[in-house]
This record gives C-alpha cells, structure tokens and sequence, in this order.
C-alpha cells in the first residue's frame, strides 16, 4: 500500500493572511516514510489543487492520496474531484473534528468576496461523497474520525485507514506530514525574511 | 529509544561553494518520526556545530545523536566532541563508505587557508573515537557501516545502529533525515530566489 498524505505550513506569526506558506507531501510505503515534496501555496489563494496535482505526479507510482482536511493555508480549497480526476488517484479526506457547515460557509461569506466559488468546492465533494462519513479506528472505543471520499468507496477507504493507524487515530502518513511540514514551517518563515 | 540524527541538505544547483544550505534534525521515538527542526548553514562555513548544538538542544529530551559522517555542507564539519560535551548526549558518526584520510587532508589543504582548524577537529574525533570501525548490521553477509564514537562505546553504539535498522544497513533515523532532507532542499532554494 502506497500513501501520500498532503498538509500544509503553519501560518505567518503575525496572521496578516496574506503570503505564502508550505504544502508538504510525505509518500509512505505502508508505514515508512519513502518521500517528501515540498511546494509553496498562496494564503487563501487558489492555487491548492494545481500544488497538489504536482506533489501527486512527482510521488507516482501511488494507491491513494489523503488530506488533511479540505482547507489549506486559510481557506485556499483542494477540489479533490479535480485531484482525482487528473492524477487518476483516489482521495480520502480526514478531518479529526466534524466540520460545521454553517462555520465554514459564513466565514467565506464574511472574508472572501469570490465565496460561492470556494463553497462551491466544498458542497461538490460533499455530494460526492454522499455527506462527511464517522469512522471509528479502534472499533469499541474513543471519538471517530471523519472521513470524505472521491473515486473511493466509504468501505475501502476505512479499510485503508485502519491498517494506516498505528498510534491514536491520525493515520500515519497524516501524522508524519505534520511533523514535517510543523518542523519545516518556522525555518521557511524565517528564511524568507 | 529516542534517538536525533543530523543530516544536511543538497548543495545549490549550480556548485559556487558558497551560500547557505539546510541542517535537518528528525527525533524518532524507537522506528517513529515524532518530531523535525530546521536550520541553515554555511557551505563551508564553520557553524555547523553550532547549528547542531541548538537542533539537539530544541529535540531534547534525546538518548543518542546519529550523524551522517562529520562533514556538512561541504566542509562545514561538526565537532563531535563539543556537541557531546555542551548537551551531555552521546554521538554516533555514520558512514556507509569508509572515508579516505588522506583525500579529506588533500581536499582541505587544496581549499582552505584554515585547513589545519578543519583537520585538526577530524583528527581529534578519530583520537576519541579510538579509529573508524566497522559494523556489520546482519551478522553474516553485506558491506559494513562505518562508525565513530563519542561519550559511548563502541559495543553500546553497534547495539543501537542494529536495533534502529531496519531497512538495508542504514539505521531508521538517518534513512527518514536524509528523505526529508533532499526533499526540502529544492524547495529551499528556490524559495530564496
């Protein structure tokens, strides 16, 4: 099994939100960490996708690609629809805390004067997905995780994840992509100064 | 087992000898990544122990450093003895091909005006280290690693770099080091451009 997870930087010190910051992608063969790629995306831009399809291709050969969450960088959205359809690669979403729709929605209408096209993203790969879907790793105890699927069924992708967890419920590759992109963020701030 | 390995970044593309590149620190809690600090050095410079000194001190607390070989960037190398004495952790200098004296001598002579400094610290590391030593990982067949020691014995050492290896006869936390590493530094310089 062949994962790549996909995380982002922190943000500046001072949230001015507007700069740059990392997108990190960590390739693990089942539990070894066997690559890292290191890109740069626009605080609230829209440029996530395109990053992450090229994270993807550079990482190939892959069996399925996760992100933490759907949002990086403020609120530049991944549209997974789009990462699938153009690397070819199943996506799994993973989020620890249930998003709240309404929270989302009204913080894009507040910041973004272009947040229909970002909600649009984000209601596309709920339908998808058939809405955001719990997923208990440890079958009898502990909060669930909360998982959306594109070009995957909900059955596999918690299979996947299961075998991928070996230490709370972060799925390892998620785990490592944060440490990485947490370890690298201060040092990229800092070199750009 | 918790254990930092040290490990530099590849040299700009075009090789000018001069600049900055990375120093990467990654803390493995037995075969896990748990943690990853970031800091740049001079190519050739002098400040590598430094620099090493403030990642061990930032991934504290820590059982044994690993290090790739003793020179960074170049040579910029790391006083292994000063590391051990300021942050009272053992060090294990790592290498997979067992270093020439005499072309690291010629190469500082050939280079540097303060080649003696250089050298002198190299030597006096091999003085401590009673010799570079060579250890097998498996028992019965494949090419040795090459080892120096500071603030443990030998026998200890070679007890930890066989529990660490798991893959080939590069011990866990220099494999994940030296991934992170290449992965970031083409990153890193293209975001100083």
């Amino acid at each position: 099994m062949i994962t790549v997870a996909i995380e982002d930087g922190s943000l500046p010190p001072i949230n001015k939100r507007k700069g740059r910051t990392l997108l990190i992608g960590v390739r693990l063969v089942n539990l070894q960490l066997n690559n890292v790629v290191c890109k740069s995306i626009s605080i609230d831009g829209l440029d996530a996708t395109d990053k992450a399809i090229e994270i993807v291709e550079k990482l190939l050969p892959l069996d399925v690609v996760l992100l933490d969450g759907i949002s990086f960088a403020g609120f530049n959205i991944i549209d997974a629809e789009r990462l699938w359809y153009e690397t070819g690669r199943p996506v799994i979403i993973v989020t620890k805390k249930k998003p709240s729709k309404e929270d989302v929605l009204s913080a894009l209408i507040k910041h973004f004067e272009d947040w229909k096209l970002r909600w649009g993203i984000i209601e596309k790969i709920m339908k998808i997905s058939k809405g955001i879907h719990p997923v208990r790793i440890r079958m009898d105890k502990g909060k669930p995780i909360y998982i959306e699927v594109v070009g995957i069924t909900i059955h596999s992708a918690k299979d996947i994840l299961k075998r991928l967890t070996v230490w709370g419920r972060t799925p390892e590759p998620l785990r490592v992509a944060k440490i990485i992109a947490r370890g690298l963020s201060s040092a990229y701030f800092k070199f750009r100064e």
